[in-house]
């Protein structure tokens, strides 16, 4: 995760990509709907482009015009997106409603994005999950309790995934 | 979302946040795990009480000592974290595997957490979801359109809500 965070654990930079997820595609129009400086917004998504998440494609000849476009990787961040904004919703409410609503095509209902569990499709609660150590960090743990350091605990262990 | 990215958009906020999920409460593991400084890792404790995300409990007398507790709001973050931690591993994996796994104790399955529909439970994919505004961008949409603006699109009208 904190490689993730690595490249969108920022305001402006999620700002961007909700912006990129509702259509936006230009310089300009980011910027105007974003109210941010062009030097940050350039920077921005100069690292979004950088790490995989958007494409420059040209869209103008003479002079050349590019626009940003999400690829697979940058379209796997919906989840995050969607689950970040239901939080806004549900928990900073300003008795305004959702500034946003959404509707499923499939469906045709209005819903609130939920996540589940791949394999029994149940809604995940937190204290019904538990994490144990993928196959490197295994290792590690292993490597230390070998070197006669007191085996550590999983958040301790994170820091070598970094 | 950008109410809710105040609070929680930004890299250590979240490593702070992960670490709370993984089981941590106090200031110095928070410290040790994280290898943040004193004064930003109290500077985003703060933050995060004060936003009502975690809560400061005393958990020793003379001298009273602090823990932090997630609250109910910052259980709410959880859709976020996973979805994050997972896109981290399916686009950011340097060929050793995910750092954590995570096992649903209801199912007792290796899981992958899955957003999807409250309604029909289907995962949801963004070119099947429809965003629309709601009531109080509705509102705004009417007036400027009363006042003889031109209508504007959904990511520029979302500037009014935050």
């Amino acid at each position: 995760m904190a490689r993730a965070l690595s490249v969108v654990g920022e305001r402006w930079t999620m700002l961007i990509m909700r912006d990129a997820f509702l259509g936006t595609r230009r310089f300009d129009q980011f910027q105007s709907n974003l109210g941010i400086t062009r030097h940050r917004l350039s920077e921005r998504l100069g690292k979004l482009v950088e790490h995989g998440v958007l494409v420059k494609v040209p869209y103008h000849d003479r002079p050349v015009r590019y626009e940003y476009r999400l690829t697979r990787k940058g379209l796997g961040l919906y989840p995050v997106l969607m689950s970040l904004a239901r939080w806004g919703d549900e928990w900073m409410d300003k008795g305004e409603g959702a500034p946003l609503e959404y509707v499923h095509q499939t469906c045709d209902n209005k819903i609130r994005p939920t996540l589940t569990c791949s394999e029994c499709g149940e809604p995940l609660r937190p204290e019904e999950v538990k994490p144990q150590l993928g196959r490197a960090l295994q290792e590690i743990a292993a490597q230390l309790e070998n070197g006669g350091e007191s085996l550590e605990d999983i958040p301790s262990l994170l820091k070598w995934s970094m």
